[in-house]
C-alpha cells in the first residue's frame, strides 16, 4: 500500500544521465539541458505526490506551504551559487522570472487544464486577496528604490543605497514572519479551501505515511537542486548556441527550470481538481520568492558574494513585475478560474516572452 | 406593427444635408461638422433600435456582440482611410481617444442618466470583471514596447520593434477570438443580465422581424460610416477654425464622433433600465476597439499604407489610457452604478479634456 | 451627566506649557516639540469624545464627516500659514504626507489595535469602494500635470500650466461638494455601519447634549489648531537638532502632527469596535485633503501667497501617492480587518519612512 510505484517513475533515468553528461567533455549544451529538464519532471512528480500525501496530516494550507517551501530550494541554491560567482544580474532576472512564471504561466496552466476538464474552479478569494496585497508589498519594495533614485540627485552616495536596501528587506522578512504567524497560528480559516475535493484515481491509492511523506519530501527537492545546478551550467551554453538573450534566458529560461518543480505539482493539483492547494502553491512560491528568498540572497550575499548585493532593478523590471502581479490579481479576484482566464494570463507571459526573445543579446 | 415609426426620426433629414453640404465648395467647415454631427443622432437611434429588437432573437450579450461590432464598424473605416492618407498619428490618437470616451464619457453617461431615475443600477459583476481583466491586457500589450525602448538601448533596430509589434498584435488578435467562443460558447452565463428588465413604451411595440432588424442595423451602418467620413473630413478644418489642439481633436473630438453612434445606443439602453446590454456596449467597445480594431489596422497597413503602423504609444498615452482602466475597473467593480459613479466618471474624462484642450497646437 | 471626566484629560496642563514655552527664549526645539506633541493627545481625545458622543444625533457617517471636517482644520490653518510664508514645497509635502499618514499608518494601527482584541473587523465594503475610487481620482489629478509635462514640450508656457491647475482643482471641488450630495443626501445607506456596535466602559456614560457636545468640538478643534502652530514653528529647529532631512520632516513629521488629532480618534474607535467610524476617519480624512483642503489652498494661494500655488508634484510624490492608495485599497478591499491587515499597511508606511529618512538634506 505503501510503495511508489514505479512504473510511474520510470523518466528518473534521465536524472543519473544528466548528472553523468555534465562531466563527459565534448557534449554540447543544449543537450545536457534537455536531459537535466526531462530529469527534472519526474522529480517534480514525486515531489507533487508526497505533497499531495503529506496535505492528508497537514491541511491544504500547509501543505502548500511545505509544497512552496521545498519546491523552492532549487531557487536559493542557484541563486547562492550565482552571487557567488558575481553574477548579480542574472540573479536579478531569474527573482522577476520567477514571479512571472509562477504566476502567469503555472497559473494560467493551472487553470486552463484545471478548466478544460470542469466548467468553474473554485477557490478561496479571501486567500488570493491576502496573496494579491503581499505580492503588491513586494514589488512596491522594489519600485521604492527607483523612486528614490529619481526623485532625489543621482549622486547620492552607495552607503546610503546599502542601508535603504537591507532596512527594505529586513521589513520584508518580517513580514513574511508575522505572515506565516497568521497563515498558521491566528487565521488559518481565511486560507481553508473552499472546492469541493474530488475523488480520483491517485486518492484510491491509500496515503503514505508520515515519515514516508517526509522522506521522499526531502530526498527528491535534493535530486531537484541538483538538476537545477545541471541546467544552470548549461544555460548559458544553450542560449549562445541558440542565440537567445541574455535577459531572456535569466528571465524566461533559467526562472522556469527553477520554477518547474513547483509549478508541475500546481498543474497537477489543479487538473484534479484541487484549486485552492493550486492556487496556493503557485501564489504562495511568488511570495515566497519576493518576500523569503531575495532577502536571504540580499544577507547571504554579505558572506558569499564580492559585493552586497541589492534588490534594485531597473525601471524596466519593476513595470513588468507589477503588470503581471496587476493582471494575475485581477483575474483571481474573483475566486473561481475557468480555461479562458487561464488563456489571459498566458497570453501576457507570451507577449512578455516575445518582448525579450527580441531583446539585444 | 413592424413599421418604423417615422415620426421619431425625422432628424435623418441632416444625413442628405450633410452628404450634399461636403461638395459645396465655401462652406466652413464647422457648420459641416456640426450638420453631420446632427444627422449621426438618427442614425445611432436606429442602430440601437435594431440592436434592441435584435436581442430577443439573440439574447442580452450577443445583442451587445452585435452591437459593438455594427456600431464600431465607422472606427475600422476611418482608420483604414485615415492610414491610406498616412495620418498614423491620428489613428493612434484616435484608438485611445475611443477607450476613454467608451469607458468615461458613455459609461458616465449612462450611469448618470439612468441613475437619476433609479436609485441603483444593477448589472453582472462577473461580466464587467472580465472586461476589465481584457482592458488591462490591452493595456500591457500597449506599454510593453514602451518599457522594451526604456529598458534597453534606444539604438535597437527597426526591425526587431516591428517584429515585437506583430507579436503582440497577434497575441491580442487570438485571445479575442478565444474571447469570443469564451462568451458565446463555453461560459455564456458569465455575461447573463441580471438587472430586472422594465416594462416600458418602446417594449409595447412588437419586436421587429429578424431580416428587418438586420436590414435597419446594416443599412443604418452605412449611413453612419459615411457621415463619420464626412466628420473626419471636416474635423481638421474645424480645429483650425476653433483653436483646438491636434491632441484634442485626435483625442476628443474625432474619437467621440467615431464612437457616438454605439455610444448613444449604451445611454439610451441605460435610461431605459437595461445596464448590463449598457455596460456591455460600452465596455464591449473598449475591448473591440483595443483587441480587434487596433490589430486590425496593424494588419491592414501593411498592404494599404506607406509603411507598417506601429501601436507604440508615448509614455503619456499609455499611462492616460491605464488610469482610464483603473478608475473605471474600481467604479465599476461593486456590479452596481448610480448617479454618482457617473458623475465620476465624467469628472476624469473631462480632466483629461481639459489638459488636451491646453495642449501645444 | 453630562460632565466631562477631568481625571481623564489630565494631559491638557501641557497645551499651557507649549504655548508658554514657545514664547520663551533658549528652550531647544525638540523640547518644544515633545511638549507640543503631548499636549496635542488630550485635545484629540476630547475631539474624539465629542464626535462620538454627536454620533448619537447624527449617525455614524456624518459623525466620521464632522469629525473629519474639525479634524483637518489644523492642516488648513498650517497650510495657509506656510503659504504667506512661502513654503510652497512644505505644503505639498505636507499634503502627500498626510495621505500616506492616513491611509497607511492611522488605518494600519486601527487595524492592528483593534484586530488584536477581535478576531474579525467587519466593516461597509461599499463605502470603502466609494473611498477608493475618489482616492484614486484624485491621485489621477495630481500625474495628469506630469503626463502632460512628460507628452508635450517642456518649454510650454506657465500660464498654460496655471490654466490647467485651476480647472483640474475646480473639478475636485465640485465632485467633493456632490459627494457631499450622494453621501448625505440621497444614498446615506451607501455609508451605514455594518459592524455591531458593541457595549463598552464609556458607552454607559450618559450622550452629551447637543450643544455641549458642538462646544466640547469646536473648542477643542482651536486648541489643536494652536498646538498645531507650535509644533510647527519648532519642526524645523527639531529637524535640525536631530539631523532630519526636509523630505522626512515635511512628508512624515509635520505631516504625523498635523493629522495627529483625527488620527488617534479613528484607533480609538477602532480599539472600541466601531470600524466603519474608525474607516470612514481615516479614509475621509484622505479624501478631504486631496479633494477639498489641497484645492482650497489653491484658490488661498491667490490672495495670500507671493505667487499661485500649483498642485504640481514631482514624479516621486504622485508615484507614492499611487502606490499608497492602491495598497490601502487592497486591503480594504474585502470588508474585512484583522491584525495582520494593519501590519500590512504599517510594513508599507515604514519603507516610505526609511527611504526619506536616508533622502539627503
Amino acid at each position: 500500500m505503501q510503495s511508489i510505484k514505479w512504473s510511474q517513475h520510470w523518466m528518473l533515468i534521465f536524472v543519473p544521465i544528466a548528472l553523468v553528461l555534465e562531466h563527459v567533455e565534448g557534449i554540447a549544451p543544449p543537450i545536457i539541458f534537455l536531459v537535466a529538464a526531462l530529469g527534472i519532471i519526474p522529480v517534480a512528480r514525486l515531489i507533487g505526490a508526497s505533497t499531495e500525501h503529506l496535505a492528508h496530516y497537514t491541511g491544504d494550507s500547509i501543505g502548500a506551504l511545505l509544497n512552496t517551501m521545498f519546491g523552492n530550494l532549487p531557487e536559493i541554491i542557484i541563486g547562492v551559487v550565482a552571487l557567488k560567482a558575481g553574477l548579480y544580474a542574472m540573479v536579478a532576472a531569474s527573482l522577476v522570472g520567477a514571479v512571472l512564471f509562477n504566476l502567469l504561466f503555472v497559473l494560467g496552466l493551472s487553470f486552463l487544464l484545471g478548466g478544460l476538464k470542469r466548467h468553474t474552479l473554485e477557490f478561496n478569494v479571501n486567500a488570493v486577496r491576502i496573496y494579491s496585497t503581499m505580492m503588491f508589498i513586494a514589488v512596491i519594495s522594489l519600485a521604492l528604490p527607483s523612486i528614490y533614485e529619481r526623485a532625489f540627485s543621482p549622486a547620492g552616495g552607495t552607503i546610503e543605497q546599502e542601508k535603504i536596501n537591507l532596512g527594505l528587506v529586513t521589513v520584508l522578512i518580517v513580514l513574511y514572519a508575522l505572515y506565516l504567524l497568521y497563515m498558521i497560528k491566528t487565521h488559518p480559516e481565511e486560507f481553508a479551501s473552499v472546492g469541493k475535493s474530488e475523488a480520483n484515481s491517485e486518492e484510491h491509492e491509500a496515503p503514505w505515511s508520515l515519515p514516508m511523506c517526509v522522506g521522499v519530501l526531502v530526498g527528491s527537492s535534493v535530486l531537484a537542486a541538483l538538476l537545477s545546478e545541471v541546467l544552470v551550467g548549461a544555460v548559458e551554453g544553450t542560449g549562445e548556441a541558440l542565440g537567445l538573450s541574455s535577459a531572456f534566458l535569466g528571465i524566461v529560461l533559467l526562472a522556469s527550470v527553477g520554477g518547474m518543480a513547483e509549478g508541475m505539482s500546481a498543474i497537477a493539483m489543479a487538473r484534479k481538481g484541487r484549486f485552492d492547494l493550486s492556487v496556493g502553491i503557485a501564489l504562495g512560491s511568488c511570495i515566497l520568492i519576493a518576500l523569503f528568498v531575495a532577502p536571504v540572497l540580499v544577507f547571504a550575499s554579505y558572506f558569499v558574494g564580492p559585493e552586497p548585493f541589492q534588490l534594485a532593478f531597473n525601471g524596466g523590471g519593476v513595470s513588468l513585475m507589477f503588470l503581471a502581479v496587476l493582471i494575475g490579481t485581477l483575474v483571481v479576484s474573483g475566486g473561481s478560474g475557468n480555461w479562458y482566464k487561464g488563456v489571459q494570463l498566458i497570453a501576457v507571459y507570451l507577449m512578455i516572452g516575445l518582448l525579450l526573445y527580441f531583446a539585444p543579446l
